[in-house]
């Protein structure tokens, strides 16, 4: 909170951010004839000493968010993008040290992922001389997430995804729960477990001293560290599944700290088939939409502080 | 329109249809350690004799849309799901055969695709004996889609696809097209051309005594073919790819009379930099969200019918 | 269909129209201190002789859809905004008369409506002189819609609405229905009925010799109609109550000769409180996402014919 | 952070909590014909002590989600729903007091707000005996928030709205801003300021000893108070707009000592007609969807601590 000291104020600004959210940029990179795709969308927010744009509307602090837009896209030709990460350093460093009254930067950015439209049976194979190589599909998976801060001394990058949709048909279980007057829920010992997965995971590199993470190699092996994880744990709750995911992340990958996911149960109910002289031997379950179980938790490194908010929104 | 005899009845009933939309089916398949899943959602309309319940609200002939949605289940185990157009066929078929009042039924149906989580560094090869048979991500790439009609002597099919987003990021042109007083528009001889592709398609298949395409391998078929041609078209219009996709499909599956697609032009607008001192050579755009152009068109096999209503809806 | 003519093509060319979708105008009318605003998103499609483009690309008879964008902001001043309705009769008349190769123009348009803040304690007199008078709030209920169609002869208006959620609390039944194996409904003698109105309704009016219909005014009476429909049905199926609101809109408003609904019944069902002692007297209600009834139907003037597609979609 | 004690573990679980959301209620009281109707969308999220279903899967200290959402129902019914804010509270309190692992409660309410249909003529005046008493229809405008969390001790409520969408058509000017080389937007003297407000309000409340506030009352109050700020502030940035929508508040309502503010520059873009020998005076606007300017500010009372998360999320 930065009090605003003038006297007989019974009204004080506290924490406050402006930017451009939202920019959509789609960056070709052509390599002769193959042609490279990175498909972003990368919102801004900027805070600093803007007191005086709260009292009385003078903008002589404020880099408008339309010009924040415009660097999104020079720098887009400026730097290229490497990665969503490396990206969002670029931005931030910038506006921190370029503009005086901005003290800190938060980059925040979606990715969309995009395969190669195979142009003949080639499948896997390498591209052929007469193959076609700037047709592109977009995977439609999880959407790929990141947020770069930075306040002049140290970096948090926190990475993550989000829309993963998840599920183990088997090798779940649900009983030993406390019971009180309103519960009617009957034990499970073989069960659906499903879930869209929505994770955040905070790297230790603060310091441009530091050797900077590889990115995209990280993400890579994080999201396939989380779903093994998530295939291979024989689960008694959510949460043990969730654990699991978290400290499998952890064990393997050092330049990360912390992680927290965000796990809605997808109830898959077995439907009673019964009434009508059928068997249902864990075969047909009805998706439920609402309500359904939440499971949010943080894993952390052991002596590493929390720093992913409880609750992470996701622009 | 089944008009009302009636003498004297200024308003009559048309065109009626209800039953129950959206039932969320998953279908877990156990081959020993390996599960299969099918997961689909499922909406039934019905049609027949039902001046009565619009006029008086007499349900002596409606089967309760409660009824549709259990029979959807029921089905799920006594016939199991072959294919979305299989589980609709015999559907279909039950509604119109088993209550006299129901003339017509009509099953729509979406299909979300799911892969197999690897747990080992195996990759595409097969699973070894101790890996994990029963987990999955679901792919998240395009809604598979199907309707099927019946009114007790014929059958319609049409699938298709739907959230399927393509772009080629050359050959593509837009020139020599007509101006009046309102043309802006600068004539482009290189730009992106994306989409996100509805496609629907309408097999030749009306009858029992006819063989039945295998519904699984036209419909990949017919992605395959839908997609190279999107690929391989060297575009002067959004109209002309549309064409180009369509015919490929008619040429190359035999079993497809009729072709309609609605395909949003995806505008990727080229960002102007030169107030940055920057040169943009078809490297960095923005992608738009609206207004967006829209275009749709049927394509159709000499002598066929066009049957695909002009604006088809998603469920 | 427009059959190609050229010998050997087995594959031709059907209906097909293309446009800009969803151009977002905001109109400012200034009264003095005092001001209006229309908010509207405007879809064209356009039809006629377009089969080279399809075929070749060649694009000379093909108007960008950027133009039919720019076209609608300066209609918007050219002509101003009274009414949906008229504003797209402006704009199809202009796209079938100006140029040749097109022959056919729809314009679809939402219409989302605002209401003054109040600036004082006035509530509902009259503003003072001193107030404000261009501040205004978005109701936020139904959208409007409307779809204007024009062939360069005759004219079909159909407007409607969607997204008005309803609620009766009593009078509804549901009982009598046809019962199979896979039936185990329980008859209700008193529930809730709820459903989210998406209505369209098709005005006689074809030509510019006849008098136009005041379409404000026809869509609020229509809507209140409708609305006191609902309200005042004592209902033993959702099927009759649609009955009854599109009979309604026929017997009073001469200008409109058919109308379609379609009509989800939003599920509220009873809570099962048994279990904790307590009792459920029609009052603890769970509101269901999916499964959910979906009730369809044209409702018409005696002799008129049924012109409103089964499957009307939104835009 | 509940780190876990045992020695060489390097992994420990951080901030953690589950429960059901979004368990939609709906709530009818009869008073004689006249019916009345609550519709909550209610969250449930549980702390405490929990390591162990984390680390080892044991479910013992784990109420299920299931059983939350029964109580949602069953208090309902057992305590009725006098207000959102009062019916958390009823909840937090239970699970808190009746279940020792459970050390915290939060619970997250989402209202949507219905009206009476009109069954006559009679607009605002008195319903008449012979009246329909049932029939609502969803107001559709902003939808209410509050969040209530409980550790034993102390309360904290934070209540406030979303999706409300206003405009102001003049009395905004953004001049005087800072430029750098990525600068390109005109200063305007006379633009559309509008925004989707999505707000937050801490109530100084915290203890039962204390008199509790009029929730409802309260609600309706500081709507009207941040509608009027926003109507009546000329504004030169959206900054000044939102601290003057805050200080409002704070201002008039005693019982409430912090509000955040996350608004979205809705741009609506003034189209430039004259490339069609046309003036646009202010009058024809194009309204943007992405990217949007954003600004969040927190304001205070003085000498109050901010407690309300910078990023807060809806659910």
């Amino acid at each position: 909170m930065t009090a605003h000291p003038r006297p007989a104020r019974p009204v004080v600004l506290g924490q406050n951010q402006y930017g451009k959210a939202e920019n959509r940029v789609v960056k070709v990179t052509r390599d002769g004839a193959t042609h490279h795709i990175k498909d972003l969308n990368v919102s801004v927010s900027l805070s600093g000493d803007m007191d005086d744009v709260h009292y009385s509307g003078s903008n002589a602090h404020v880099l408008p968010t339309d010009t924040t837009k415009n660097t999104v896209y020079a720098f887009a030709k400026e730097h290229g993008i490497e990665s969503a990460e490396q990206f969002g350093i670029h931005l931030a460093r910038h506006f921190v040290t370029s503009q005086g009254p901005i003290h800190r930067a938060r980059i925040r950015i979606e990715e969309y992922a995009w395969e190669r439209i195979a142009s003949s049976d080639a499948g896997s194979r390498p591209l052929g001389a007469d193959e076609v190589r700037h047709s592109f599909v977009r995977t439609g998976q999880e959407t790929r997430l990141t947020q770069v801060t930075y306040d002049g001394a140290s970096w948090e990058v926190v990475s993550g995804l989000k829309d993963l949709v998840v599920m183990n048909t088997t090798d779940s279980e649900f009983w030993g729960y406390a019971k009180d007057r309103y519960t009617t829920l009957k034990e499970a010992h073989d069960r659906i477990l499903a879930t869209e997965v929505s994770g955040r995971w905070r790297f230790g590199w603060t310091g441009d001293a530091e050797r900077m993470p590889h990115w995209d190699e990280s993400y890579e092996q994080t999201k396939k560290h989380m779903l093994r994880a998530f295939a291979e744990t024989y689960s008694l709750s959510l949460q043990q599944t969730l654990y699991q995911m978290g400290a499998r992340i952890i064990d393997h990958r050092d330049e990360i700290d912390e992680v927290r996911f965000s796990l809605p149960n997808k109830h898959h109910f077995l439907v009673d088939l019964e009434p009508f002289g059928l068997e249902n031997d864990n075969e047909v379950y009805f998706a439920a939409d609402r309500p359904y179980g939440l499971i949010e938790a943080t894993v952390l490194r052991d002596g590493s502080e929390a720093r992913i908010p409880v609750d992470h929104s996701n622009l």
